[in-house]
């Protein structure tokens, strides 16, 4: 019993572990400038100052990017001297790309459902009026 | 020269067109219950009112989410007589399934080149201690 009731428990923490790097890594995704810095760093690791050249912001700004993009894994960052370079974070987007497509199997699934009611109805419409003819 | 400048001007609308489209969409994703939904109307269309009790959540909290999922084209709802019924949009994420597939592409190709480069090194360095120990 105790044992069934510790396999929740860490199940149940997994769980919500996943839905909060999904929470997490969706909304770092949710920002024109974030993406861009991820698309930036597949090319070339870029300081923070670089980063908010490029992308014709303030350091400020540039700093809180980057923490959102940190907090999700997609980048890590290393301070060295008065420098802190942005390299791309181990978390390849993997599991995020898995969920749509697990929502496109969904979606196709609910809609080809959905075609087939339709045709159901037009076939007993068109029956009706066969035999409203007659 | 006129000709170019329209050109200009709707592809440079296109492309805000389509990273607003990804802004909406990354962010209406970035929430688990939000999630939950588009799980749940991809079984059966639904209520705002059966939503909101299946994910126990006041009517307005679930209204806001759908409004959210609305907003990027992932749900439609239709108001008749006082109930409003939540369906699937016609956004497929396909777009940004793709945008996430051209993200692991540049990774794996950032991350080979990053253990050519400690290849590299390492064999420089192996070299060096054999030059050393002569």
């Amino acid at each position: 019993m105790r044992a069934a009731f510790y396999v929740c428990y860490i199940l149940n923490h997994m769980v919500q572990y996943t839905q909060a790097h999904f929470n997490a890594s969706f909304a770092a995704l949710s920002d024109v400038t974030r993406r861009g810095v991820l698309e930036q760093l597949a090319r070339a690791d870029a300081s923070i100052t670089e980063l908010a050249e490029k992308f014709d912001m303030t350091l400020t700004g540039m700093k809180k990017h980057v923490g959102v993009l940190e907090q999700a894994g997609l980048v890590t960052t290393e301070k060295v001297g008065r420098v802190r370079t942005c390299k791309l974070g181990l978390c390849r987007l993997e599991e995020e790309a898995a969920w749509i497509e697990r929502y496109h199997q969904l979606w196709d699934a609910r809609f080809d459902e959905l075609d087939k009611v339709v045709g159901e109805l037009k076939r007993k419409e068109k029956a009706h009026g066969r035999r409203k003819r007659k």
